[in-house]
């Protein structure tokens, strides 16, 4: 039989960062190229309490099928939660529990885009967003990240293009790039996006991984009163392997997204919610993250100086309060491509710029990922990429 | 701020069963409605222990991320069990575990259907699968159902329109019909299909809870040899709350479906897929079927009973082997959308037939569930509804 297949998956691509993956399977090799949370730091215990707490005292309920908005509970949680930590005003109903964050990227395509409708994307850019909004076959318009958060010329001429539907932004420790909004930019934004409707969609994974300085607020609520979403997720805070995530939006959008999501996979699961819910309710959720931030915060530092030490100094690369992501720039017209192949016979590896751009651009950058690896074996990969870089920089 | 949604959300709305539950909530009414498993059945205990020794002992590997395909020793099960109980051959990795086997539709949606494209339907047909499909603005061609199957004139005619990409079946105890496909009219569906490029959805979420009669092969493998895919879903043979399915694909199709499920929710919880594998590893999820079979098959033998005793008989209805689902017919030109507000008014409820038909037609016919009712209330709310009847058709 000859299938014959939907015209929107020719521009979807495998992950490339899982094609990568698999390439650092080998032991021997020190990998900065996953995204991966630390599980040492996973709270294994008290989840295993959490599930026993579950089952026993509300088994029937926890393996039934269940409503399509999520755990009423849990959405409670998060909703009190904004409010006693990112001082916005978030209402139960204004929330919809979701398969992961990404499965929030997917309900927004589904929602806002036409075929041919634009998406304005930050330069570099999240790899999974490119990927669920590329299933709706929308084009992208890039805004430039310098510093402090997006280039704001750029964004008033991305906005007056046509069918700029949705402007999607990580403002927190972004991926890839660890680059954090500042609270002027954050103002500009608004004010640029003002009597906009272009969407903005605020994605926050990271936001409470901040390891020094001040946190900021959301934008979304915080800066722009109308026209945003806000995007959650336990996957960085607790652990990933439950995928769960969230979205606030207005109560017209959230009936939307809703209606989208009945359609994707009815609802999220039950046990799933109720055991981080448990486990959020009987634990201090605030001392866990505090852990987090100190041992990520360790291995940043750790990163950072080795960089320092042990990379040319034509290298540039940021220095992130927070996240799990530095961001190099190799000299102009050097690829990080090609040092990717140099980089996995010193046995260390990153993953290149490129994907991370959607006009193709971004060959001389490449990301590190501080999370998922200790101290020591930080200051050996760093030590092996230094090598690596002086070889690559002499050629 | 004026929001743009998309034109594929237009003709995709709520599910007219979710908005008919919130109806039923009030427990003094006894609803046949829903399509809930009943939660007495649920092994809530071993499922405990299953929890408890998969976080005691790989708790970092369960709350992780893991790969898109799903956890291979999960689909090394799925696998085996397709041989031995089925007797077909499947490849584990030729299976993707999914979020509950709705997902399967999305997915399925996603990789084959531009808009325009049709999808050969069942009339009467699954509720969730014209919502998975609406959303990429698909049409529906439909074919009616016999009581051993579809109409083989109207399926041939079907074929011959253009752009017929799928033609979606439950071909055991269908959902809402209750119908099963006979070996010959398997056959018969096999041979009209020889040569047709339109891929055959095999959906099968009830196939192992028959209470009588023998089981039959699936289409797709057994019957089909090319050119099909084949839905699964432990919701109804353990616990839909984690939502848990999966769909057997042809490496070319699967690895498609792979991509759009990265793009998706980038893969289905780990905890869940983990746990579910102990789960069916440590016990004999046989003799459980069994249980589910004995008990469900005793409602449905009491509600079989009680429909021939107080249900007046101008009234049709099937007597389905399996499954959670009877269908009944009242006579041409009557309603049962204005039979439910009666109903209701009894307290009693069923779903009304109109939304299970995408041609609009149906208005004479309502579904029964009889999985989620003790025989007690069966035998109750069958009596009512036979009074209610009774009033209707002497109006």
């Amino acid at each position: 039989m000859a299938t014959r297949f939907a015209d929107r998956m020719q521009t979807v691509h495998r992950s490339f960062i899982r094609e990568i993956l698999k390439v650092t399977e080998d032991t021997s090799i020190i990998s900065f190229a996953g995204g991966l949370p630390n599980p040492e730091l996973f709270p294994v215990e008290t989840m295993q309490k959490a599930a026993s707490d579950v089952l026993s005292q509300s088994g029937p309920e926890a393996l039934q099928y269940s409503t399509t908005e999520g755990y009423q509970p849990l959405r409670q949680f998060i909703a009190d939660r904004y409010r006693s930590k990112k001082g916005i005003e978030v209402d139960p109903d204004e929330i919809l529990i979701t398969s992961g964050s990404q499965q929030c990227l997917d309900l927004l395509g589904k929602v806002f885009l036409n075929a041919g409708d634009n998406v304005i994307f930050e330069r570099p850019g999240y790899l999974g967003a490119i990927q669920s909004f590329s299933v709706f076959q929308s084009g992208f318009v890039t805004v430039g990240l310098e510093e402090d958060g997006p280039d704001l010329d750029e964004l008033e001429k991305a906005l007056r293009k046509d069918n700029t539907k949705l402007f999607y932004a990580v403002p927190n420790f972004q991926n890839p790039s660890g680059l954090t909004y500042s609270a002027e930019k954050r103002a500009g934004v608004a004010e640029v996006m003002k009597g906009s409707d272009t969407l903005f969609i605020e994605d926050d994974p990271y936001g409470e991984l901040r390891f020094m300085g001040e946190h900021q607020k959301p934008l979304s609520r915080g800066y722009i009163k109308d026209g945003s979403v806000l995007l959650g997720s336990f996957s960085k805070i607790a652990a990933p392997g439950f995928r769960l995530g969230w979205i606030v939006a207005d109560k017209e959008i959230r009936d939307r997204l809703v209606v989208a999501k009945q359609a994707s996979d009815l609802h999220t699961s039950t046990v799933s919610q109720r055991i981080m819910y448990r486990y959020l309710s009987d634990n201090d959720i605030d001392s866990h993250i505090e852990k987090i931030r100190d041992r990520y915060g360790r291995q940043r530092q750790k990163m950072v100086e080795s960089i320092e030490r042990f990379f040319p100094e034509e290298i540039k690369v940021t220095k992130p309060e927070g996240g799990m992501f530095l961001w190099a720039t190799l000299p102009e017209g050097m690829s990080s491509m090609d040092l990717f192949d140099t980089a996995i016979s010193h046995k260390v590896a990153f993953v290149p710029g490129r994907p991370f751009y959607v006009d193709g651009s971004g060959d001389n950058t490449f990301r590190l990922n501080f999370s998922n690896s200790d101290e020591e074996r930080i200051a050996e990969g760093v030590k092996r990429l230094g090598n690596c870089l002086k070889d690559y920089l002499a050629k």
